[in-house]
């Protein structure tokens, strides 16, 4: 079986082991049949293996990024350009901006335009080291186009030649042009949509925006009950915009994970805790919104909450395409150390999915690796657009020149 | 003589012309000898043009990073590490950190690291449609070491590809392990460093910082002063950490920037406006010092004082190799439209130059140019690395794939 041997390599297994991050005492890696099968300081060279000399390269768990709109149609950088032209979020609105008119552009674009944008995206994350991709629907809010947005993440990861979990956001919004009240969208959700994904297998995970200006607790709860119901993991956005007690709902339902929780009562996250929930922490958001309150992230340290960090890639609150920029926020704008932050897009972003073979170097892990031409894994937080892999294996198979 | 024709463009001319983002009613464009020499709507094909078919891509000049401090050694990523981990900015100036590392690890780098390491970060900028940077010296801070940084800059200039120039930095700081007083060594500045890099015409311009932790406002003079003599630009750090009235000194010596100005007093402004100095905001080091102060943007705006928005790419205060990012932040946390943001790293930047050639597109300019598959300019400031050229040309030449 062939199998390759990277030598001459510092190894950060991203796991706990007392060095800083999780440096192994060894200096080569054996990957065969998409895993990773041997580390030490003494591997020698077989006959089926490939042998890369690493040259004092670092390696490194391949990125996670955890939360993810890729698929989206249109452009709102007009609605920025106004904005920052005085233009009000009210009159923004009444011209039909924001979500809805994502939700338009969604269902009016070509499959094939759905899908060249996401791509370029998607490229963007890729050559920067992302190998693990979460991507949501959420902008058809029809059965028909909900189903094609999952579909389109499914092409979008093959082509890419990246691992998806791709998740159910139906209830993301209340569709534009509808007579339906929220309960009755929430009744097409769970008795109509989230049994047809999960008959189809088009998702691994469901979705929902818990907001003041998205759904309440109580429809939440319709949705997640449904969820566990069909087998499909469980997330959501909650206390991005309120303290919304979202959150405890999620926990109370064994969520995977909770995302964005700037506004998470600290006395709420022992639930997070209890329930094995990861914190995702999205500060591209918070940029573009120039929010000012900070999530509890002393909080969520102090009760061991998995803290991960995504770049919550969308079209209206986080147009940024690069992890690396958004782990760099997390440090910058919350405060994270730069171990925390590189957790925060492996191992945590992993456990966010529960993908518990990923995010990590160990024997025994799938072999998504890079190599990088970096002094020290700190480096790679501490600049903005400074680094690319010079070398990546994806299920331990070289991946494209990025 | 060999021509290029492109045709099926839009063109963002970034001049002053009523339409947004200075489009011209024009599809097509030739450039012949580096030069832009016809626009229109219907510019036939001539024998010597090679024709390329734009195919409805947007065509604006290429961009010029006014304010780069590329070519340094070494690495303050620990440090950041340190200070997120609770160390004070005390103890690590303790341990001989600071600026005082960055001049030792420039100055015990090979030349071959200074380069490769300078490459690696031009690359970054030059992919995202970079084709003129400034490069400043100021971490050798001796004549051999300052001259040694202004020689990289060319070499790293040659190997892009692309047109540099060149600031003698050399009143940065004060050299450290040295005896000199601040006003002995700014003797050596002007009486030794500055007629050395005159006569051997290693710099076009010269930069001082003028700051409370700098040189004051006498020693700027002096520098000032013999850089006037000495035929060079003028260009300043002013106003980044205290208003300490450095803009009216370089406005009354006729500097063609000022850069930072987070503390410029507003009634400081009209000087600027006088002198024909260009305001140059850097909201990488913004970000990454996390300070509160905005710059005076409507002042500066009603005083018609240009904006220009540069990376003040770094190793301590802004480590970012991405200029649309900084033009991004310009937008985002000091409220520049997305035009100002465009303008800010075209016209203006190349204003802040003085090179009167570049940043625009119009008849006779340099044919710097880039295509961008976008629907409009205002999607290169809302999006964080979310396109690169697909096509670019400098001094008329066909630029190698980014
Ligand atoms: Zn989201
Ligand atoms: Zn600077």
């Amino acid at each position: 079986m062939a199998s390759t041997l990277l030598t001459n390599i510092r190894i950060a297994s991203m796991t706990e082991n007392g060095n800083p991050f999780g440096e192994l005492d060894a200096s080569s890696l054996r990957m065969a049949d998409g895993k990773i099968t041997e580390l030490g300081n003494s591997l020698k060279p077989k006959a089926a293996d490939t042998v890369v000399d690493g040259k004092g390269a670092w390696c490194l768990p391949g990125f996670v990024d955890c939360h993810t709109h890729l698929v989206y149609g249109g452009s709102r950088a007009n609605e920025f350009s106004q904005r920052l032209a005085g233009v009000s979020y009210e009159t923004i609105s009444q011209q039909g901006g924001g979500i809805k008119s994502t939700v338009r552009a969604t269902r009016d674009a070509s499959e094939s335009q759905l899908f060249e944008t996401a791509m370029r995206r998607g490229r963007r994350l890729v050559e920067e080291g992302v190998t693990t991709m979460e991507i949501k629907s959420g902008y058809g809010l029809d059965l028909q186009n909900e189903c094609r947005m999952l579909d389109i993440a499914q092409r979008v990861a093959d082509a890419l030649g990246i691992h998806v979990q791709r998740t159910f956001l139906g209830a993301h919004a209340l569709p534009p042009d509808s007579s339906l009240s929220a309960d009755e969208y929430i009744d097409l959700v769970c008795e109509e949509m989230l049994p047809f994904v999960t008959k189809n297998n088009l998702a691994d995970a469901v979705d929902v925006f818990c907001e003041s200006v998205g759904f309440t607790l109580a429809q939440t709860e319709r949705v997640f009950k449904v969820a566990k119901d069909c087998g499909l993991k469980i997330k959501a956005h909650v206390e991005q915009l309120s303290d919304s007690k979202g959150a405890l709902l999620a926990a109370r339902y064994g969520a995977v994970s909770v995302d964005h929780v700037e506004y998470l009562a600290p006395g709420d996250v022992p639930a997070l805790a209890k329930a094995g929930t990861v914190a995702v922490l999205l500060p591209g958001a918070f940029y573009y919104l120039k929010e000012k309150q900070l999530p509890p992230v002393q909080a969520l340290r102090d009760h061991n909450v998995p803290l991960a960090v995504s770049t919550d890639i969308n079209p209206g609150t986080s147009p940024i395409a690069s992890l690396l920029t958004c782990a760099n926020m997390s440090s910058v704008l919350f405060g994270l150390t730069t171990e925390e932050a590189l957790k925060g897009i492996t191992v945590n972003a992993a456990k966010a999915l529960s993908l518990f073979n990923k995010g990590t170097i160990a024997k025994g892990a799938d072999a998504d690796l890079c190599l990088w031409q970096i002094s020290s894994p700190d480096e790679l937080i501490y600049e903005i657009n400074g680094f690319r892999p010079y070398a990546k294996w994806i299920g331990g198979k070289l991946h494209g020149k990025s």
